[in-house]
């Protein structure tokens, strides 16, 4: 179902008015939920009181909570939001023309902020609960930098102190993210760092390390638990950031609704889940309400294929195993992809709510390999403008395969997929691409079987 | 006179069909109109036969016509901005709560592109007559990079070749602008080069040589003019480009318009002129046609002030005097400016037409140090989201003071400023400024003189 292609505009744009003031929870709609948090001494459901020591209360509460549908959003929240959104739903216009497809794509485009991403949507809403709490400050780790950008723009706004702890190669070779990061007033530290006690043993046994970001995640955890007026955030994977991600899901399904534009396949990049969880939510919802059909597709690198090749398994969510255990797909949590460019996707893991909407068959997965989604983006940025990040041109390779195939078939589907940021920081990962010399590289199963048998086994999690 | 604030929505956006459908030419509205350029060599004005040689043949009709009030923007071009305009003209109501001011505070953001720039709305123009006129290719010059983004931009959507001569220093040091104009498409050489003639006199004479904007312009125009199907383009100066740039201000007055605000202060950063000169100039037309007044004021770098302190005079607009003489606030073609981030406003010339509009009273202006335009770039970034660019700050400083004096007189001025664009690019910048590192120069009157001594002399044209 399509409007007249002439009455819809390059970029769809709600009213203030039309904005969401609620996110909305798909965990509520399922009746399966996603398995809870485990205790990983005890296997015990993490209870709220053992999450409050590391999380900001209402936090936990949104974590915990599988059956409330609907949060309303504090208004200080949805004045910040009105800064940088609502983000802009894209008729891809061009892109059409230059595939020569009757397929109508639409993109939610969520890279119009400084942080570049759509990571600020969960920053904000973190940083206000852990103000509204009273707390002095919060930390947090991050590896390419987006997230600690992100979270130190809502710091900045709420003043509210910010320690990153930033993976240490990535602190040393994306000096322009750190800057970011001080221009709005937080502190960065390299990490592994002398700052910390994790820090300093792991720099003991592991004097040349460059870090990462399992490593940041554990230093990022003990300052806040022993600093008085501290807590941490994170900010993808956990159910509460895909609740707050929901605002991209329903911002998109109220602009396509406006214009009585029903998608047929809806396309996200999968990391840590969070865009992609957020972007689906509202669309799952209506498949789990029986009320809808939709084609939902998750992309990953190749090189990193928890949805297409992992367990679904209890796991830990961080290398240096400190974090609670959750039951996801994953390739274990001492799995190191090779490197890719997208960063933000090379999570060994994924959000136990995706990974229970894939097992569900709610959600359908594929891969990628790097040289081809750069290819795309490529591709992309010269008919639509925008330089994607690395991320989101997966979403972008997957949106452009489907529309290749309504060419094929002569189908006028409608195809939305996510643009979570632009590619700004990502240029050395583009000159490579330019240069030719960008690889691919997919592991083999003897490499993922070396993965899963780090995965922890106990009654009920045998691999 | 301003409508109820809550009325008013954080960003204002026109719908497609609200957008300008033609260019505002405010000469047609000058009674005492901007000099012509004049052949450097015979001192006549040059004729549309000598600029063809080097510009396209439509440009050309732009550049010389003094008297034709509109000019129709082509449904290709319209095509093209409706992917990234129209921008926001944002309430800065975070800023203004910051400062505690009764006034309102607007700004027009032109960063929202991957040239983070307002240039791309020249570039696609220029691109589009070049096109038309069945070239195949152009060239031109890039310092910093915003303008060679904007053009590679513009030239892959179009299928136009495009040889890009950058600065040797920025090829070397800006990488990443380097790649996003690789990206997309364009080859891009570092300037001088061996590759052309002048280039090769260049380096034979200089070996070391680090290159200059003066010498890069040389290159372009010297491989434009011997290569056939080819052109030169400029991103800034040129009568044409404030033209095209006017859509800015028509965009912004339109906007103000559908909300009944009425603009007491126009601020706007000022290089070469043409951000300034496209957004004032519908609001200076309605200045000069006797019907509103308001005050205009153009910020400058305090280390490169053409307009508070350059001479009005014809001068060539290159340190490599290949270029015609133009009429404009000048410091002369050999006065290199101390090192300023700002690399936009650089320029030690100005629009002709600003530099008739300041000279008949219509734009006053003033100019800033770096220092405490970083400062204000810091606190408007900490409040409003956005990382501007070095360049725009200079507007943010003068819009932050005008709103601090309403503090003092209580008055409810309503300030607009153009936010030109982001910094993402220039955070080397903004790392000194972290670092507490960046210092100021202001030129002695000294040094100005030894700018004003290279200025051609000749009959009428004496400092």
């Amino acid at each position: 179902m399509t409007a007249n292609r002439n009455e819809i505009p390059y970029k769809i744009y709600l009213t203030e008015d039309e904005m969401p003031k609620q996110y909305y929870n798909v965990r509520a709609d399922m009746k399966e939920k996603p398995a809870p948090l485990l205790n990983p001494a005890t296997h015990q459901p993490m209870t709220a009181e053992e999450l409050e020591h590391v999380f900001c209360r209402e936090l936990v509460e949104q974590e915990l909570d599988n059956d409330t549908a609907y949060f309303d959003i504090p208004q200080e929240i949805r004045d910040f939001y009105k800064m940088y959104r609502p983000s802009p739903l894209v008729r891809a216009y061009c892109l059409e023309k230059k595939l020569g497809t009757p397929a109508h794509i639409y993109y939610k485009f969520e890279g119009n902020n400084t942080s570049g991403s759509h990571k600020l949507n969960s920053a904000i809403a973190q940083a206000y609960y852990a103000k509204k709490q009273g707390l002095t400050g919060v930390t947090t780790e991050t590896g390419a930098g987006q997230w600690g950008t992100a979270l130190s723009m809502a710091c900045a706004y709420l003043g509210l102190d910010l320690k990153v702890f930033m993976v240490k190669v990535s602190y040393e070779q994306k000096p322009f993210r750190r800057e970011v990061m001080r221009t709005y007033g937080a502190s960065v530290t390299p990490s592994p760092s002398e700052t910390t006690e994790v820090g300093r043993e792991i720099l003991k046994a592991h004097p040349g390390t460059t870090g990462s970001l399992g490593c940041a995640i554990s230093e990022a955890v003990e300052v806040a638990t022993s600093t008085p007026g501290y807590r941490y955030v994170l900010g993808s994977v956990l159910n509460q950031v895909v609740l707050h991600q929901s605002i991209i899901g329903l911002e998109t399904k109220a602009a396509l609704d406006k214009y009585g534009v029903t998608p047929d396949i809806i396309i996200g990049c999968a990391g840590g889940g969070s865009n992609l969880g957020g972007l689906i939510s509202p669309f799952a919802g209506e498949m789990l309400r029986g009320e809808k059909d939709y084609r939902i597709i998750a992309v990953e690198p190749a090189s990193c294929p928890s949805l297409t090749r992992g367990k679904y398994l209890y796991d830990f969510c961080d290398t240096g195993e400190v974090c609670p255990l959750a039951k996801m797909y994953t390739l274990g949590s001492q799995f190191i992809p090779s490197p890719n460019h997208a960063g933000g996707l090379r999570f060994h893991g994924m959000s136990p709510i995706v990974s229970e909407l894939h097992h569900q068959g709610i959600i359908e997965a594929r891969a990628y390999e790097q040289t081809e989604v750069f290819q795309a983006a490529e591709d992309f940025a010269r008919c639509e403008g925008i330089l994607p990040a690395p991320e989101s041109s997966h979403a972008i390779k997957a949106a452009m395969d489907e529309a290749l195939k309504c060419k094929e078939t002569g189908e006028a589907k409608n195809i939305v997929f996510g643009l979570t940021g632009t590619g700004y920081f990502d240029l050395t990962a583009y000159q490579q691409f330019n240069d030719g010399t960008m690889t691919d590289y997919i592991p083999t199963d003897e490499e993922l079987q070396e993965g899963f048998n780090a995965i922890p086994q106990f009654p009920g999690n045998e691999i």
